[in-house]
Protein backbone atom coordinates (compact mmCIF):
# COMPACT_ATOMS: atom_id res chain seq x y z
CA UNK A 1 0.00 0.00 0.00
CA UNK A 2 1.51 3.24 -1.54
CA UNK A 3 -0.91 5.62 -0.75
CA UNK A 4 -1.80 4.89 3.12
CA UNK A 5 -5.09 4.65 4.59
CA UNK A 6 -6.94 7.78 6.46
CA UNK A 7 -9.06 6.15 9.71
CA UNK A 8 -11.14 8.77 11.52
CA UNK A 9 -12.70 7.86 15.19
CA UNK A 10 -16.00 9.47 15.90
CA UNK A 11 -18.73 9.39 19.35
CA UNK A 12 -19.95 11.04 21.82
CA UNK A 13 -17.94 11.76 24.74
CA UNK A 14 -16.37 8.91 27.19
CA UNK A 15 -17.23 6.49 24.13
CA UNK A 16 -13.86 5.38 24.36
CA UNK A 17 -12.47 7.39 21.01
CA UNK A 18 -8.92 8.46 22.42
CA UNK A 19 -8.65 5.17 24.27
CA UNK A 20 -9.19 2.68 20.83
CA UNK A 21 -7.51 5.38 18.59
CA UNK A 22 -4.16 4.58 20.58
CA UNK A 23 -4.35 0.75 21.15
CA UNK A 24 -5.06 0.61 17.61
CA UNK A 25 -1.63 2.41 16.76
CA UNK A 26 -0.42 0.22 19.28
CA UNK A 27 -1.62 -2.89 17.32
CA UNK A 28 -0.73 -1.52 13.85
CA UNK A 29 2.87 -0.34 14.98
CA UNK A 30 3.11 -3.63 16.80
CA UNK A 31 2.23 -5.37 13.19
CA UNK A 32 5.33 -2.63 11.30
CA UNK A 33 3.35 -0.16 10.01
CA UNK A 34 4.03 3.43 9.60
CA UNK A 35 1.16 4.72 11.82
CA UNK A 36 0.83 8.95 12.93
CA UNK A 37 -1.39 9.39 15.76
CA UNK A 38 -3.43 12.28 15.24
CA UNK A 39 -6.04 14.61 16.73
CA UNK A 40 -8.96 17.29 16.00
CA UNK A 41 -9.03 20.23 16.43
CA UNK A 42 -5.44 20.73 15.99
CA UNK A 43 -3.16 17.99 14.67
CA UNK A 44 -0.46 20.20 13.37
CA UNK A 45 1.65 23.09 14.67
CA UNK A 46 -0.74 25.96 12.79
CA UNK A 47 -3.51 23.82 13.64
CA UNK A 48 -3.03 23.58 17.59
CA UNK A 49 -2.24 28.22 17.53
CA UNK A 50 -5.62 27.97 15.72
CA UNK A 51 -7.84 25.76 18.18
CA UNK A 52 -5.66 27.70 21.80
CA UNK A 53 -7.41 30.77 19.72
CA UNK A 54 -10.54 29.42 19.40
CA UNK A 55 -10.99 28.05 22.90
CA UNK A 56 -9.58 30.68 25.01
CA UNK A 57 -11.32 33.55 25.94
CA UNK A 58 -15.31 34.24 26.54
CA UNK A 59 -17.91 31.47 25.35
CA UNK A 60 -19.57 33.97 23.03
CA UNK A 61 -16.00 35.53 21.56
CA UNK A 62 -16.20 34.06 18.13
CA UNK A 63 -20.02 33.58 16.39
CA UNK A 64 -21.13 30.05 15.09
CA UNK A 65 -19.65 31.70 11.43
CA UNK A 66 -16.29 32.79 12.63
CA UNK A 67 -15.77 29.72 14.56
CA UNK A 68 -16.41 27.42 11.74
CA UNK A 69 -14.00 29.05 9.61
CA UNK A 70 -11.39 29.34 12.11
CA UNK A 71 -11.93 25.29 12.62
CA UNK A 72 -11.82 24.70 8.82
CA UNK A 73 -8.30 26.81 8.56
CA UNK A 74 -7.30 24.52 11.39
CA UNK A 75 -8.77 21.25 9.47
CA UNK A 76 -6.55 22.84 6.24
CA UNK A 77 -3.21 23.56 7.81
CA UNK A 78 -3.96 19.90 9.78
CA UNK A 79 -4.69 18.07 6.58
CA UNK A 80 -1.67 19.55 4.36
CA UNK A 81 1.01 19.51 7.10
CA UNK A 82 0.21 15.94 8.95
CA UNK A 83 -2.44 13.90 7.14
CA UNK A 84 -1.33 14.53 3.40
CA UNK A 85 2.43 13.95 4.11
CA UNK A 86 1.79 10.91 6.15
CA UNK A 87 -0.45 9.06 3.48
CA UNK A 88 1.61 10.19 0.88
CA UNK A 89 4.82 7.53 2.45
CA UNK A 90 1.76 5.01 3.27
CA UNK A 91 1.56 5.53 6.74
CA UNK A 92 -1.61 4.50 8.75
CA UNK A 93 -3.54 8.16 10.05
CA UNK A 94 -5.55 7.70 12.79
CA UNK A 95 -7.55 10.61 12.93
CA UNK A 96 -9.41 10.99 16.85
CA UNK A 97 -12.42 13.28 15.79
CA UNK A 98 -12.27 14.46 12.23
CA UNK A 99 -15.62 16.66 10.22
CA UNK A 100 -18.46 14.34 11.52
CA UNK A 101 -17.68 16.13 14.99
CA UNK A 102 -18.06 19.73 13.29
CA UNK A 103 -20.91 18.55 11.34
CA UNK A 104 -22.57 16.78 14.48
CA UNK A 105 -21.81 19.55 17.45
CA UNK A 106 -22.76 22.49 14.50
CA UNK A 107 -25.76 20.43 13.70
CA UNK A 108 -27.19 20.57 17.29
CA UNK A 109 -26.01 24.24 18.14
CA UNK A 110 -26.85 25.78 14.83
CA UNK A 111 -28.78 23.72 12.17
CA UNK A 112 -29.60 26.17 10.26
CA UNK A 113 -25.74 25.82 9.16
CA UNK A 114 -25.45 22.46 8.20
CA UNK A 115 -25.30 23.03 4.41
CA UNK A 116 -23.18 26.21 5.10
CA UNK A 117 -20.96 23.86 7.18
CA UNK A 118 -21.18 21.00 4.24
CA UNK A 119 -20.49 23.45 1.43
CA UNK A 120 -16.87 24.85 3.13
CA UNK A 121 -15.92 21.55 3.78
CA UNK A 122 -15.96 20.92 -0.11
CA UNK A 123 -14.61 24.01 -1.28
CA UNK A 124 -11.70 24.21 1.37
CA UNK A 125 -10.98 20.38 2.49
CA UNK A 126 -11.97 18.11 -0.15
CA UNK A 127 -12.04 14.61 1.39
CA UNK A 128 -13.44 12.59 3.76
CA UNK A 129 -11.29 9.80 6.07
CA UNK A 130 -11.50 6.16 4.03
CA UNK A 131 -12.88 5.30 6.78
CA UNK A 132 -14.56 6.51 9.96
CA UNK A 133 -15.13 4.17 13.30
CA UNK A 134 -18.26 5.25 14.84
CA UNK A 135 -17.91 4.26 18.43
CA UNK A 136 -21.56 3.77 19.53
CA UNK A 137 -22.87 3.29 22.85
CA UNK A 138 -25.81 4.52 25.42
CA UNK A 139 -25.11 8.23 26.54
CA UNK A 140 -25.26 7.23 29.93
CA UNK A 141 -22.63 4.93 29.79
CA UNK A 142 -20.17 7.21 28.18
CA UNK A 143 -21.09 10.22 30.36
CA UNK A 144 -20.77 8.32 33.58
CA UNK A 145 -16.77 7.30 31.98
CA UNK A 146 -16.28 10.80 31.06
CA UNK A 147 -16.92 12.38 34.10
CA UNK A 148 -14.82 9.78 35.86
CA UNK A 149 -11.92 11.42 33.82
CA UNK A 150 -9.56 13.15 36.69
CA UNK A 151 -9.70 16.91 36.66
CA UNK A 152 -12.96 16.98 33.88
CA UNK A 153 -15.64 17.24 35.94
CA UNK A 154 -16.39 21.13 35.20
CA UNK A 155 -16.06 20.43 31.31
CA UNK A 156 -19.08 18.60 31.62
CA UNK A 157 -21.45 21.17 33.80
CA UNK A 158 -24.20 21.51 31.89
CA UNK A 159 -23.75 18.86 29.57
CA UNK A 160 -26.54 16.31 29.96
CA UNK A 161 -28.02 13.04 28.88
CA UNK A 162 -29.97 15.06 26.56
CA UNK A 163 -27.67 16.41 24.62
CA UNK A 164 -25.48 13.01 24.43
CA UNK A 165 -28.29 11.67 22.89
CA UNK A 166 -28.65 14.38 20.48
CA UNK A 167 -25.11 13.73 19.77
CA UNK A 168 -25.58 10.56 19.10
CA UNK A 169 -28.66 10.28 16.85
CA UNK A 170 -26.38 12.76 14.75
CA UNK A 171 -23.56 10.28 15.00
CA UNK A 172 -26.19 7.59 13.72
CA UNK A 173 -27.57 9.39 11.00
CA UNK A 174 -23.99 10.06 9.46
CA UNK A 175 -22.97 6.85 9.44
CA UNK A 176 -26.59 5.69 8.10
CA UNK A 177 -25.90 8.56 4.87
CA UNK A 178 -22.46 7.23 4.69
CA UNK A 179 -22.25 3.41 4.92
CA UNK A 180 -19.46 2.90 2.88
CA UNK A 181 -17.33 5.14 4.74
CA UNK A 182 -18.42 3.98 8.68
CA UNK A 183 -17.88 0.99 10.85
CA UNK A 184 -20.05 1.16 13.48
CA UNK A 185 -18.99 -0.66 16.39
CA UNK A 186 -20.71 -1.05 19.93
CA UNK A 187 -18.53 0.79 22.88
CA UNK A 188 -19.60 -1.62 25.89
CA UNK A 189 -17.56 -3.68 27.53
CA UNK A 190 -13.89 -3.27 28.38
CA UNK A 191 -11.50 -1.22 26.02
CA UNK A 192 -10.00 -5.17 25.48
CA UNK A 193 -13.78 -6.44 24.04
CA UNK A 194 -14.26 -3.31 21.91
CA UNK A 195 -10.79 -3.36 20.11
CA UNK A 196 -11.46 -6.98 19.19
CA UNK A 197 -14.67 -5.82 17.91
CA UNK A 198 -12.82 -3.24 16.09
CA UNK A 199 -9.87 -5.26 14.49
CA UNK A 200 -12.56 -7.78 13.39
CA UNK A 201 -14.49 -4.79 10.83
CA UNK A 202 -10.97 -3.69 10.01
CA UNK A 203 -10.16 -6.66 7.14
CA UNK A 204 -7.95 -3.84 5.64
CA UNK A 205 -5.80 -3.85 7.93
CA UNK A 206 -5.61 -6.80 10.15
CA UNK A 207 -6.91 -9.42 7.89
CA UNK A 208 -9.95 -11.42 7.57
CA UNK A 209 -11.84 -11.27 11.26
CA UNK A 210 -10.93 -14.40 13.47
CA UNK A 211 -14.25 -13.88 15.30
CA UNK B 1 -30.60 57.97 6.76
CA UNK B 2 -30.92 54.40 9.56
CA UNK B 3 -28.92 51.44 7.53
CA UNK B 4 -25.99 53.98 7.16
CA UNK B 5 -22.86 53.88 4.34
CA UNK B 6 -20.44 51.30 3.95
CA UNK B 7 -17.45 52.82 2.59
CA UNK B 8 -13.75 51.04 1.52
CA UNK B 9 -10.80 52.19 0.35
CA UNK B 10 -8.50 50.67 -2.12
CA UNK B 11 -5.63 50.98 -3.94
CA UNK B 12 -1.84 49.95 -4.73
CA UNK B 13 0.63 50.25 -1.65
CA UNK B 14 1.27 54.51 -0.78
CA UNK B 15 -1.54 55.31 -3.08
CA UNK B 16 -3.19 57.32 -0.14
CA UNK B 17 -5.77 55.26 1.10
CA UNK B 18 -5.17 55.23 4.97
CA UNK B 19 -4.60 59.26 4.12
CA UNK B 20 -8.04 59.51 2.35
CA UNK B 21 -9.67 57.51 4.82
CA UNK B 22 -8.86 59.50 7.41
CA UNK B 23 -9.69 62.77 5.89
CA UNK B 24 -13.03 61.81 4.85
CA UNK B 25 -13.82 60.67 8.33
CA UNK B 26 -12.68 63.94 9.70
CA UNK B 27 -14.73 66.02 6.95
CA UNK B 28 -18.01 64.12 7.76
CA UNK B 29 -17.25 64.32 11.32
CA UNK B 30 -17.05 67.76 10.85
CA UNK B 31 -21.00 68.06 8.96
CA UNK B 32 -22.03 65.98 12.25
CA UNK B 33 -21.98 62.31 11.21
CA UNK B 34 -21.79 59.43 13.01
CA UNK B 35 -18.58 57.64 11.27
CA UNK B 36 -16.33 54.64 12.34
CA UNK B 37 -13.05 54.50 10.56
CA UNK B 38 -11.95 50.88 10.45
CA UNK B 39 -9.00 48.75 8.60
CA UNK B 40 -8.13 44.92 7.14
CA UNK B 41 -6.75 42.74 8.05
CA UNK B 42 -7.93 43.13 11.43
CA UNK B 43 -10.91 45.65 12.78
CA UNK B 44 -12.32 44.20 15.54
CA UNK B 45 -10.60 42.54 18.66
CA UNK B 46 -10.73 39.26 17.26
CA UNK B 47 -10.16 39.60 13.73
CA UNK B 48 -6.50 41.53 14.74
CA UNK B 49 -6.00 38.54 16.63
CA UNK B 50 -6.35 36.67 13.70
CA UNK B 51 -4.05 38.95 11.62
CA UNK B 52 -1.39 38.51 14.34
CA UNK B 53 -1.56 35.06 14.12
CA UNK B 54 -1.46 35.46 10.00
CA UNK B 55 1.55 37.34 9.76
CA UNK B 56 3.87 36.76 12.76
CA UNK B 57 6.02 33.90 11.47
CA UNK B 58 7.61 32.37 8.98
CA UNK B 59 6.47 33.23 5.63
CA UNK B 60 5.41 30.08 4.15
CA UNK B 61 4.18 28.70 7.81
CA UNK B 62 0.35 29.11 6.32
CA UNK B 63 -0.58 27.73 2.73
CA UNK B 64 -2.34 30.03 0.43
CA UNK B 65 -5.52 28.44 1.30
CA UNK B 66 -5.17 28.36 5.01
CA UNK B 67 -4.42 31.78 4.94
CA UNK B 68 -7.41 32.82 3.06
CA UNK B 69 -9.72 31.10 5.60
CA UNK B 70 -7.92 32.66 8.69
CA UNK B 71 -8.48 36.49 6.43
CA UNK B 72 -12.38 35.10 6.02
CA UNK B 73 -12.75 34.29 9.51
CA UNK B 74 -11.11 37.69 10.61
CA UNK B 75 -13.11 39.32 8.16
CA UNK B 76 -16.53 37.96 9.38
CA UNK B 77 -15.51 38.90 12.66
CA UNK B 78 -14.98 42.50 11.52
CA UNK B 79 -18.16 42.40 10.04
CA UNK B 80 -19.82 41.49 12.79
CA UNK B 81 -18.82 43.23 15.27
CA UNK B 82 -17.87 46.31 14.00
CA UNK B 83 -18.90 47.02 11.12
CA UNK B 84 -22.62 45.90 10.98
CA UNK B 85 -23.60 47.22 14.33
CA UNK B 86 -22.52 50.56 13.05
CA UNK B 87 -24.50 50.35 10.18
CA UNK B 88 -27.26 49.31 12.40
CA UNK B 89 -27.04 52.70 13.78
CA UNK B 90 -26.89 54.38 10.72
CA UNK B 91 -23.28 55.26 11.00
CA UNK B 92 -21.15 56.15 8.12
CA UNK B 93 -18.59 52.81 8.15
CA UNK B 94 -14.98 53.82 6.40
CA UNK B 95 -12.97 50.83 5.67
CA UNK B 96 -8.91 50.92 4.57
CA UNK B 97 -8.92 47.86 2.39
CA UNK B 98 -11.50 45.30 2.65
CA UNK B 99 -12.22 41.74 0.58
CA UNK B 100 -11.12 43.81 -2.83
CA UNK B 101 -7.64 43.73 -1.53
CA UNK B 102 -7.43 39.73 -1.26
CA UNK B 103 -8.97 39.19 -4.90
CA UNK B 104 -5.95 41.33 -6.03
CA UNK B 105 -3.73 40.07 -3.98
CA UNK B 106 -5.05 36.04 -4.57
CA UNK B 107 -5.25 36.82 -7.70
CA UNK B 108 -1.71 37.94 -8.49
CA UNK B 109 0.16 34.98 -6.17
CA UNK B 110 -2.18 32.34 -6.60
CA UNK B 111 -4.52 33.20 -9.91
CA UNK B 112 -5.85 29.29 -9.56
CA UNK B 113 -7.82 29.89 -6.17
CA UNK B 114 -9.38 33.13 -7.78
CA UNK B 115 -13.00 31.11 -7.87
CA UNK B 116 -12.06 29.51 -3.91
CA UNK B 117 -12.12 33.34 -3.20
CA UNK B 118 -15.18 34.10 -4.55
CA UNK B 119 -17.18 31.20 -3.48
CA UNK B 120 -15.68 31.92 0.10
CA UNK B 121 -16.71 35.63 -0.08
CA UNK B 122 -20.27 34.38 -1.36
CA UNK B 123 -20.49 31.54 1.41
CA UNK B 124 -19.23 33.79 4.35
CA UNK B 125 -19.44 36.99 3.89
CA UNK B 126 -22.25 37.59 1.59
CA UNK B 127 -22.13 40.83 1.11
CA UNK B 128 -19.88 44.17 -0.48
CA UNK B 129 -19.12 47.93 0.61
CA UNK B 130 -22.05 50.24 -1.05
CA UNK B 131 -19.21 52.04 -2.14
CA UNK B 132 -15.36 51.55 -2.65
CA UNK B 133 -13.04 54.10 -3.75
CA UNK B 134 -10.44 52.98 -5.67
CA UNK B 135 -7.60 55.33 -5.73
CA UNK B 136 -5.41 54.66 -8.78
CA UNK B 137 -2.07 56.23 -9.97
CA UNK B 138 0.97 55.71 -11.49
CA UNK B 139 2.82 52.77 -9.51
CA UNK B 140 6.39 54.82 -9.43
CA UNK B 141 4.31 57.19 -7.45
CA UNK B 142 3.60 55.24 -5.12
CA UNK B 143 6.10 52.73 -4.47
CA UNK B 144 7.89 56.11 -4.09
CA UNK B 145 5.65 57.36 -1.47
CA UNK B 146 5.51 54.13 0.13
CA UNK B 147 9.23 53.73 0.88
CA UNK B 148 9.09 57.11 2.34
CA UNK B 149 7.32 56.29 5.14
CA UNK B 150 9.21 55.94 8.52
CA UNK B 151 10.58 52.43 9.31
CA UNK B 152 8.91 51.08 6.03
CA UNK B 153 11.77 50.17 3.97
CA UNK B 154 12.19 46.43 4.69
CA UNK B 155 8.47 46.12 4.17
CA UNK B 156 8.81 46.94 0.66
CA UNK B 157 12.01 44.51 0.04
CA UNK B 158 11.66 42.22 -3.65
CA UNK B 159 8.26 45.08 -3.92
CA UNK B 160 9.20 46.10 -7.55
CA UNK B 161 7.27 48.39 -10.31
CA UNK B 162 6.30 45.05 -11.92
CA UNK B 163 4.00 43.70 -9.02
CA UNK B 164 2.57 46.71 -8.03
CA UNK B 165 1.87 47.59 -12.31
CA UNK B 166 -0.05 44.26 -11.52
CA UNK B 167 -1.79 45.50 -8.66
CA UNK B 168 -3.24 48.37 -10.10
CA UNK B 169 -4.12 46.61 -12.95
CA UNK B 170 -6.31 43.98 -10.81
CA UNK B 171 -7.95 46.60 -9.53
CA UNK B 172 -8.92 48.08 -12.39
CA UNK B 173 -10.27 45.26 -13.52
CA UNK B 174 -12.33 44.91 -10.32
CA UNK B 175 -13.49 48.67 -11.07
CA UNK B 176 -14.84 47.67 -14.47
CA UNK B 177 -16.44 45.27 -13.28
CA UNK B 178 -18.77 46.78 -10.76
CA UNK B 179 -18.78 50.10 -11.87
CA UNK B 180 -21.72 50.59 -9.86
CA UNK B 181 -20.22 50.08 -6.84
CA UNK B 182 -16.60 51.68 -7.69
CA UNK B 183 -15.64 55.32 -7.93
CA UNK B 184 -12.42 55.62 -9.28
CA UNK B 185 -10.22 58.24 -8.27
CA UNK B 186 -7.16 59.84 -9.72
CA UNK B 187 -4.76 59.81 -6.97
CA UNK B 188 -1.90 62.00 -7.81
CA UNK B 189 -1.41 65.49 -6.62
CA UNK B 190 -1.75 66.42 -3.22
CA UNK B 191 -3.84 64.68 -0.53
CA UNK B 192 -5.80 67.78 -0.31
CA UNK B 193 -6.50 67.28 -4.33
CA UNK B 194 -7.31 64.40 -3.74
CA UNK B 195 -9.40 64.69 -1.46
CA UNK B 196 -11.15 67.43 -3.57
CA UNK B 197 -12.09 64.57 -6.23
CA UNK B 198 -13.50 62.22 -3.82
CA UNK B 199 -15.37 64.43 -1.98
CA UNK B 200 -16.98 66.25 -5.72
CA UNK B 201 -17.59 62.16 -6.75
CA UNK B 202 -19.51 61.42 -2.84
CA UNK B 203 -22.72 63.44 -3.55
CA UNK B 204 -24.56 60.66 -1.25
CA UNK B 205 -22.33 62.32 1.43
CA UNK B 206 -21.48 65.66 0.57
CA UNK B 207 -24.82 66.27 -1.95
CA UNK B 208 -23.67 67.12 -5.83
CA UNK B 209 -20.48 68.53 -6.50
CA UNK B 210 -19.68 72.22 -6.45
CA UNK B 211 -17.34 71.68 -9.59
N1 LIG C 1 -14.25 0.24 27.33
C1 LIG C 1 -14.09 1.03 28.39
N2 LIG C 1 -14.59 0.72 29.58
C2 LIG C 1 -14.45 1.54 30.64
N3 LIG C 1 -13.82 2.71 30.62
C3 LIG C 1 -13.28 3.09 29.44
C4 LIG C 1 -13.39 2.29 28.26
N4 LIG C 1 -12.78 2.93 27.25
C5 LIG C 1 -12.32 4.12 27.76
N5 LIG C 1 -12.61 4.19 29.08
C6 LIG C 1 -12.33 5.30 30.00
O1 LIG C 1 -13.41 6.22 29.84
C7 LIG C 1 -12.95 7.55 29.75
C8 LIG C 1 -13.30 8.11 28.36
O2 LIG C 1 -12.56 7.39 27.35
P1 LIG C 1 -11.91 8.17 26.12
O3 LIG C 1 -11.16 7.17 25.31
O4 LIG C 1 -11.15 9.35 26.61
O5 LIG C 1 -13.24 8.62 25.38
P2 LIG C 1 -13.45 9.76 24.29
O6 LIG C 1 -12.10 10.04 23.68
O7 LIG C 1 -14.42 9.15 23.31
O8 LIG C 1 -14.06 10.92 25.01
C9 LIG C 1 -11.44 7.49 29.98
O9 LIG C 1 -11.21 7.73 31.36
C10 LIG C 1 -11.09 6.07 29.61
O10 LIG C 1 -9.95 5.59 30.31
N1 LIG D 1 -1.43 63.03 -2.13
C1 LIG D 1 -0.27 62.74 -1.54
N2 LIG D 1 0.88 63.31 -1.92
C2 LIG D 1 2.03 63.01 -1.35
N3 LIG D 1 2.19 62.11 -0.34
C3 LIG D 1 1.08 61.49 0.09
C4 LIG D 1 -0.20 61.77 -0.47
N4 LIG D 1 -1.12 60.99 0.15
C5 LIG D 1 -0.43 60.28 1.06
N5 LIG D 1 0.88 60.58 1.04
C6 LIG D 1 1.95 59.98 1.84
O1 LIG D 1 2.36 58.80 1.15
C7 LIG D 1 2.54 57.74 2.03
C8 LIG D 1 1.53 56.64 1.69
O2 LIG D 1 0.19 57.12 1.94
P1 LIG D 1 -0.89 56.18 2.64
O3 LIG D 1 -2.10 57.00 2.85
O4 LIG D 1 -0.29 55.49 3.82
O5 LIG D 1 -1.12 55.14 1.45
P2 LIG D 1 -1.73 53.69 1.48
O6 LIG D 1 -2.55 53.58 2.73
O7 LIG D 1 -2.52 53.60 0.23
O8 LIG D 1 -0.58 52.72 1.46
C9 LIG D 1 2.37 58.30 3.43
O9 LIG D 1 3.62 58.61 3.95
C10 LIG D 1 1.49 59.52 3.21
O10 LIG D 1 1.72 60.51 4.19
MG1 LIG E 1 -11.00 11.84 23.52
MG1 LIG F 1 -2.47 52.23 4.35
Amino acid sequence: MTNGLFLSFEGIDGSGKSTQARQLAAALRDLGRDVVLTREPGGSPGAEEIRALVLQGEPDRWSAETEILLFTAARRDHLERTIQPALARGAVVICDRFADSTRVYQGLSRGDLRDTVDQLHSLMIGREPDITVLIDMDPEVGLSRALSRKGSEERFEGFGADLQKAMRKGFLALAAAAPDRFRTIDGTGTAAEVAARLHARLPELFGPAQV
